[in-house]
Protein backbone atom coordinates (compact mmCIF):
# COMPACT_ATOMS: atom_id res chain seq x y z
CA UNK A 1 0.00 0.00 0.00
CA UNK A 2 1.37 3.57 -0.32
CA UNK A 3 1.50 5.90 1.50
CA UNK A 4 -1.64 8.19 -0.63
CA UNK A 5 -3.69 5.07 -0.24
CA UNK A 6 -3.01 4.39 2.98
CA UNK A 7 -4.06 8.24 3.67
CA UNK A 8 -6.98 8.28 1.45
CA UNK A 9 -8.04 4.30 3.34
CA UNK A 10 -7.67 6.48 6.29
CA UNK A 11 -9.56 9.61 5.31
CA UNK A 12 -12.97 7.41 4.01
CA UNK A 13 -13.16 5.65 7.40
CA UNK A 14 -13.08 8.90 9.34
CA UNK A 15 -15.90 10.04 6.47
CA UNK A 16 -18.14 6.94 7.41
CA UNK A 17 -17.37 7.97 11.05
CA UNK A 18 -18.23 11.56 10.84
CA UNK A 19 -20.96 10.29 8.40
CA UNK A 20 -22.66 8.27 10.96
CA UNK A 21 -22.12 10.46 13.80
CA UNK A 22 -24.42 13.11 11.87
CA UNK A 23 -26.81 10.82 11.56
CA UNK A 24 -27.05 9.48 14.99
CA UNK A 25 -27.15 12.82 15.97
CA UNK A 26 -29.45 13.96 13.87
CA UNK A 27 -32.33 11.10 14.53
CA UNK A 28 -31.80 12.45 18.19
CA UNK A 29 -32.46 16.32 17.25
CA UNK A 30 -35.76 14.86 15.39
CA UNK A 31 -38.05 14.59 18.68
CA UNK A 32 -41.79 14.07 16.74
CA UNK A 33 -42.72 12.64 13.02
CA UNK A 34 -42.82 14.71 10.22
CA UNK A 35 -44.98 17.95 10.52
CA UNK A 36 -46.29 19.21 7.12
CA UNK A 37 -48.04 22.47 7.06
CA UNK A 38 -46.42 24.19 10.27
CA UNK A 39 -44.67 26.82 10.90
CA UNK A 40 -41.33 26.07 12.29
CA UNK A 41 -39.88 29.09 14.83
CA UNK A 42 -36.44 28.83 15.82
CA UNK A 43 -37.23 32.58 17.91
CA UNK A 44 -38.76 32.29 21.42
CA UNK A 45 -41.36 34.41 23.07
CA UNK A 46 -40.17 38.16 24.90
CA UNK A 47 -40.54 37.75 28.70
CA UNK A 48 -41.15 34.08 29.10
CA UNK A 49 -39.23 32.57 26.08
CA UNK A 50 -41.26 30.05 24.51
CA UNK A 51 -40.99 28.39 21.16
CA UNK A 52 -43.56 27.05 18.87
CA UNK A 53 -42.84 23.38 19.68
CA UNK A 54 -41.54 20.80 16.94
CA UNK A 55 -44.52 18.53 15.75
CA UNK A 56 -47.34 20.24 17.67
CA UNK A 57 -49.79 19.88 14.36
CA UNK A 58 -50.01 16.19 15.32
CA UNK A 59 -50.80 16.40 18.77
CA UNK A 60 -54.82 15.63 19.86
CA UNK A 61 -57.46 17.87 19.62
CA UNK A 62 -58.50 19.24 23.35
CA UNK A 63 -61.61 21.23 21.75
CA UNK A 64 -62.18 24.02 18.92
CA UNK A 65 -63.39 27.72 20.01
CA UNK A 66 -64.72 30.25 17.73
CA UNK A 67 -63.77 34.02 18.58
CA UNK A 68 -66.91 36.37 17.12
CA UNK A 69 -66.12 40.21 16.88
CA UNK A 70 -63.37 41.46 15.58
CA UNK A 71 -61.33 38.41 15.39
CA UNK A 72 -63.90 36.50 13.52
CA UNK A 73 -61.57 33.34 13.86
CA UNK A 74 -61.88 29.29 14.54
CA UNK A 75 -59.39 28.49 16.87
CA UNK A 76 -58.47 24.56 17.68
CA UNK A 77 -56.24 23.88 21.05
CA UNK A 78 -54.35 21.01 20.86
CA UNK A 79 -52.16 19.51 23.98
CA UNK A 80 -49.15 17.24 23.74
CA UNK A 81 -49.53 13.43 25.77
CA UNK A 82 -48.74 14.80 29.02
CA UNK A 83 -51.48 17.72 29.17
CA UNK A 84 -53.80 15.09 27.94
CA UNK A 85 -53.25 12.74 30.63
CA UNK A 86 -54.04 15.27 32.98
CA UNK A 87 -57.39 16.51 31.16
CA UNK A 88 -58.17 12.15 30.85
CA UNK A 89 -57.18 11.79 34.43
CA UNK A 90 -59.31 15.36 35.42
CA UNK A 91 -55.69 16.42 37.27
CA UNK A 92 -55.42 19.82 37.85
CA UNK A 93 -52.61 21.32 38.16
CA UNK A 94 -51.62 20.29 34.86
CA UNK A 95 -48.41 18.94 35.77
CA UNK A 96 -45.21 20.31 34.66
CA UNK A 97 -44.00 19.64 30.60
CA UNK A 98 -47.49 20.04 29.42
CA UNK A 99 -47.96 21.99 26.60
CA UNK A 100 -51.01 23.42 25.43
CA UNK A 101 -50.84 25.17 21.55
CA UNK A 102 -53.92 27.18 20.11
CA UNK A 103 -54.55 27.18 16.27
CA UNK A 104 -56.57 30.09 14.85
CA UNK A 105 -57.81 30.95 11.40
CA UNK A 106 -59.50 33.33 10.34
CA UNK A 107 -63.07 31.80 9.59
CA UNK A 108 -64.48 32.47 5.89
CA UNK A 109 -68.14 31.09 4.43
CA UNK A 110 -67.46 27.82 2.80
CA UNK A 111 -68.06 27.91 -1.05
CA UNK A 112 -69.12 24.38 -1.20
CA UNK A 113 -71.82 24.67 1.53
CA UNK A 114 -74.42 27.04 2.39
CA UNK A 115 -74.73 28.21 5.98
CA UNK A 116 -71.01 26.26 6.72
CA UNK A 117 -67.76 28.20 7.81
CA UNK A 118 -63.88 26.98 7.35
CA UNK A 119 -60.71 28.04 8.06
CA UNK A 120 -59.79 31.00 5.95
CA UNK A 121 -55.57 31.88 6.56
CA UNK A 122 -53.78 31.43 9.81
CA UNK A 123 -53.63 34.37 12.02
CA UNK A 124 -51.78 33.11 15.62
CA UNK A 125 -50.42 30.34 17.21
CA UNK A 126 -50.39 30.41 20.59
CA UNK A 127 -48.61 28.25 23.51
CA UNK A 128 -48.93 27.81 27.12
CA UNK A 129 -46.12 26.19 28.56
CA UNK A 130 -45.80 24.71 32.55
CA UNK A 131 -43.03 24.63 34.09
CA UNK A 132 -43.45 25.57 38.13
CA UNK A 133 -40.15 26.47 38.51
CA UNK A 134 -39.59 28.13 35.44
CA UNK A 135 -42.86 30.69 35.71
CA UNK A 136 -43.56 30.89 39.52
CA UNK A 137 -45.05 34.13 39.09
CA UNK A 138 -47.29 33.24 36.55
CA UNK A 139 -48.90 30.26 37.65
CA UNK A 140 -46.35 28.15 36.37
CA UNK A 141 -47.19 29.32 32.76
CA UNK A 142 -45.06 30.47 30.57
CA UNK A 143 -46.81 31.80 27.12
CA UNK A 144 -45.67 32.44 23.45
CA UNK A 145 -47.97 34.38 20.63
CA UNK A 146 -47.06 33.96 17.03
CA UNK A 147 -47.62 35.43 13.80
CA UNK A 148 -46.08 33.51 10.55
CA UNK A 149 -43.78 31.94 12.91
CA UNK A 150 -42.49 34.60 14.99
CA UNK A 151 -43.06 36.07 17.97
CA UNK A 152 -44.98 38.87 19.01
CA UNK A 153 -43.75 41.80 20.94
CA UNK A 154 -42.95 42.13 24.87
CA UNK A 155 -46.08 44.66 25.56
CA UNK A 156 -48.26 41.89 24.04
CA UNK A 157 -46.91 39.11 26.08
CA UNK A 158 -47.24 41.24 29.31
CA UNK A 159 -51.16 40.93 28.52
CA UNK A 160 -51.03 37.28 28.84
CA UNK A 161 -51.20 35.80 32.45
CA UNK A 162 -53.37 38.69 33.68
CA UNK A 163 -56.32 37.75 31.20
CA UNK A 164 -55.40 33.85 31.83
CA UNK A 165 -55.54 34.94 36.03
CA UNK A 166 -58.67 37.42 35.83
CA UNK A 167 -60.86 34.68 34.10
CA UNK A 168 -59.79 30.86 35.00
CA UNK A 169 -57.92 30.52 37.67
CA UNK A 170 -59.66 28.10 39.27
CA UNK A 171 -59.00 26.19 36.11
CA UNK A 172 -55.05 26.37 36.61
CA UNK A 173 -55.24 29.34 34.32
CA UNK A 174 -56.38 27.17 31.56
CA UNK A 175 -59.46 28.30 29.36
CA UNK A 176 -59.64 25.51 27.13
CA UNK A 177 -62.23 21.68 28.78
CA UNK A 178 -62.22 19.03 26.55
CA UNK A 179 -64.39 18.43 24.24
CA UNK A 180 -65.64 15.35 24.44
CA UNK B 1 -49.47 -39.42 41.99
CA UNK B 2 -53.05 -40.51 42.33
CA UNK B 3 -55.26 -40.86 39.85
CA UNK B 4 -57.12 -37.69 40.93
CA UNK B 5 -53.90 -35.76 41.40
CA UNK B 6 -53.07 -36.49 37.81
CA UNK B 7 -56.34 -34.99 36.96
CA UNK B 8 -56.09 -32.17 38.83
CA UNK B 9 -52.65 -31.61 36.96
CA UNK B 10 -53.79 -32.10 33.92
CA UNK B 11 -57.10 -29.85 34.78
CA UNK B 12 -54.40 -27.11 35.45
CA UNK B 13 -52.44 -27.23 32.53
CA UNK B 14 -55.87 -26.81 30.16
CA UNK B 15 -56.70 -23.97 32.70
CA UNK B 16 -53.05 -22.01 32.18
CA UNK B 17 -53.30 -22.67 28.72
CA UNK B 18 -56.80 -21.72 28.43
CA UNK B 19 -56.12 -18.54 30.43
CA UNK B 20 -53.14 -17.42 27.71
CA UNK B 21 -55.04 -18.46 24.33
CA UNK B 22 -57.67 -15.88 26.16
CA UNK B 23 -55.76 -13.47 27.13
CA UNK B 24 -53.20 -13.28 23.80
CA UNK B 25 -56.90 -12.97 21.95
CA UNK B 26 -57.81 -10.18 24.06
CA UNK B 27 -54.50 -8.52 23.06
CA UNK B 28 -55.49 -8.79 19.82
CA UNK B 29 -59.13 -7.38 20.16
CA UNK B 30 -57.64 -4.36 21.36
CA UNK B 31 -57.02 -2.20 18.50
CA UNK B 32 -56.57 1.76 20.12
CA UNK B 33 -55.41 3.09 23.28
CA UNK B 34 -57.82 3.98 25.61
CA UNK B 35 -60.44 6.30 24.70
CA UNK B 36 -62.11 8.98 26.91
CA UNK B 37 -64.90 10.57 26.62
CA UNK B 38 -66.03 8.93 23.53
CA UNK B 39 -69.30 6.83 23.15
CA UNK B 40 -68.61 3.48 21.75
CA UNK B 41 -70.94 2.19 19.34
CA UNK B 42 -71.55 -1.74 18.21
CA UNK B 43 -74.53 -0.87 16.17
CA UNK B 44 -73.35 0.03 12.57
CA UNK B 45 -75.37 2.47 10.10
CA UNK B 46 -77.90 1.21 7.77
CA UNK B 47 -76.93 0.98 3.88
CA UNK B 48 -73.51 1.20 4.67
CA UNK B 49 -72.42 -0.90 7.90
CA UNK B 50 -70.36 1.87 9.01
CA UNK B 51 -69.58 1.92 12.44
CA UNK B 52 -67.87 4.18 14.96
CA UNK B 53 -64.38 3.27 14.92
CA UNK B 54 -62.10 3.21 18.03
CA UNK B 55 -59.76 5.31 19.38
CA UNK B 56 -61.27 8.24 16.80
CA UNK B 57 -60.81 10.45 19.43
CA UNK B 58 -57.03 10.05 19.57
CA UNK B 59 -56.95 11.02 15.90
CA UNK B 60 -55.08 13.94 14.09
CA UNK B 61 -56.94 17.30 13.23
CA UNK B 62 -57.63 17.74 9.63
CA UNK B 63 -59.59 21.14 10.46
CA UNK B 64 -62.09 22.72 12.40
CA UNK B 65 -65.45 24.19 10.58
CA UNK B 66 -68.89 25.52 11.90
CA UNK B 67 -72.21 25.22 10.67
CA UNK B 68 -74.76 28.36 11.51
CA UNK B 69 -77.75 28.65 10.59
CA UNK B 70 -80.30 25.83 13.02
CA UNK B 71 -77.60 23.76 13.68
CA UNK B 72 -75.16 26.14 15.30
CA UNK B 73 -72.63 23.98 15.86
CA UNK B 74 -68.45 24.07 16.56
CA UNK B 75 -67.26 20.92 14.60
CA UNK B 76 -63.89 19.23 14.06
CA UNK B 77 -63.02 16.93 11.66
CA UNK B 78 -60.39 14.24 12.70
CA UNK B 79 -58.23 11.77 10.21
CA UNK B 80 -56.47 8.15 10.61
CA UNK B 81 -53.42 7.73 9.25
CA UNK B 82 -54.11 6.57 6.20
CA UNK B 83 -56.47 9.12 5.57
CA UNK B 84 -53.66 11.88 7.21
CA UNK B 85 -51.00 10.48 4.41
CA UNK B 86 -53.20 10.91 2.23
CA UNK B 87 -53.64 14.75 2.77
CA UNK B 88 -49.46 15.09 3.53
CA UNK B 89 -49.19 13.71 0.00
CA UNK B 90 -52.09 15.50 -1.78
CA UNK B 91 -52.97 12.40 -2.74
CA UNK B 92 -56.56 11.90 -4.31
CA UNK B 93 -58.96 9.73 -4.35
CA UNK B 94 -58.02 8.59 -0.46
CA UNK B 95 -56.80 5.49 -0.67
CA UNK B 96 -59.17 2.59 0.97
CA UNK B 97 -58.93 2.17 4.37
CA UNK B 98 -59.33 6.07 5.05
CA UNK B 99 -61.85 7.17 7.44
CA UNK B 100 -62.93 10.41 8.28
CA UNK B 101 -64.57 11.27 11.56
CA UNK B 102 -66.63 14.82 12.33
CA UNK B 103 -67.22 15.63 15.57
CA UNK B 104 -70.08 18.23 16.75
CA UNK B 105 -71.55 20.21 19.43
CA UNK B 106 -73.89 22.99 19.90
CA UNK B 107 -71.61 26.44 19.76
CA UNK B 108 -72.75 28.39 23.72
CA UNK B 109 -71.12 31.59 24.48
CA UNK B 110 -68.16 31.23 26.80
CA UNK B 111 -69.16 31.98 30.33
CA UNK B 112 -65.15 33.14 30.99
CA UNK B 113 -64.36 35.12 27.60
CA UNK B 114 -66.92 37.86 25.85
CA UNK B 115 -67.10 37.13 22.19
CA UNK B 116 -65.97 33.24 22.49
CA UNK B 117 -67.87 30.24 21.73
CA UNK B 118 -67.33 27.00 22.80
CA UNK B 119 -68.40 23.80 22.46
CA UNK B 120 -71.59 22.59 24.25
CA UNK B 121 -73.03 19.21 24.06
CA UNK B 122 -72.77 17.17 21.88
CA UNK B 123 -74.89 16.43 18.41
CA UNK B 124 -73.47 14.31 15.69
CA UNK B 125 -70.77 12.06 15.12
CA UNK B 126 -70.69 11.14 11.29
CA UNK B 127 -67.54 9.02 9.66
CA UNK B 128 -66.34 8.24 6.14
CA UNK B 129 -64.76 4.85 5.41
CA UNK B 130 -63.35 4.74 2.05
CA UNK B 131 -63.56 0.86 0.45
CA UNK B 132 -63.61 0.87 -3.23
CA UNK B 133 -64.62 -2.59 -3.32
CA UNK B 134 -67.34 -2.50 -1.35
CA UNK B 135 -68.77 1.02 -1.61
CA UNK B 136 -68.22 1.59 -5.87
CA UNK B 137 -71.89 3.39 -6.49
CA UNK B 138 -70.85 6.35 -4.05
CA UNK B 139 -67.96 7.27 -4.92
CA UNK B 140 -65.88 4.40 -2.89
CA UNK B 141 -67.46 5.74 0.46
CA UNK B 142 -69.27 5.03 3.30
CA UNK B 143 -71.21 6.76 5.40
CA UNK B 144 -72.49 6.61 9.39
CA UNK B 145 -74.07 9.39 10.90
CA UNK B 146 -74.49 8.73 14.80
CA UNK B 147 -76.37 10.24 17.45
CA UNK B 148 -75.40 9.38 21.00
CA UNK B 149 -73.70 6.67 20.20
CA UNK B 150 -76.58 5.21 17.65
CA UNK B 151 -77.01 5.52 14.08
CA UNK B 152 -79.67 7.57 12.50
CA UNK B 153 -82.75 6.07 10.05
CA UNK B 154 -82.05 4.83 6.77
CA UNK B 155 -83.89 7.99 5.13
CA UNK B 156 -81.59 10.20 6.63
CA UNK B 157 -78.48 7.96 5.38
CA UNK B 158 -79.77 8.19 1.95
CA UNK B 159 -79.20 11.55 1.66
CA UNK B 160 -75.59 11.60 2.42
CA UNK B 161 -73.84 10.24 -0.82
CA UNK B 162 -76.04 12.82 -2.80
CA UNK B 163 -74.83 16.01 -1.11
CA UNK B 164 -71.45 14.80 -1.08
CA UNK B 165 -71.22 14.11 -4.94
CA UNK B 166 -73.13 17.40 -5.72
CA UNK B 167 -70.69 19.68 -3.97
CA UNK B 168 -66.91 18.27 -3.77
CA UNK B 169 -66.70 15.28 -6.31
CA UNK B 170 -64.00 17.35 -7.71
CA UNK B 171 -62.37 16.68 -3.73
CA UNK B 172 -62.89 12.89 -3.82
CA UNK B 173 -66.77 13.61 -2.46
CA UNK B 174 -64.90 15.14 0.70
CA UNK B 175 -65.53 18.75 2.31
CA UNK B 176 -62.81 19.16 4.38
CA UNK B 177 -59.63 20.04 3.27
CA UNK B 178 -56.36 20.52 5.66
CA UNK B 179 -56.24 23.42 7.86
CA UNK B 180 -52.42 24.28 8.41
Amino acid sequence: MTAVAALLQRSGRRILLATFAVAAIGSLLVPEPFAFGQTSADESSPIFGVKIPAGYRQWELIAPSREAGSFDELRSILGNAISMKAYRDSALPFPDGSILVKLAWKQVPSAEFAEAFVPGHTTTVQVMVKDSKKYPSTGGWGFGRFIDGKPVDETQHQTCFACHEANVKEHDFVFTRYAP
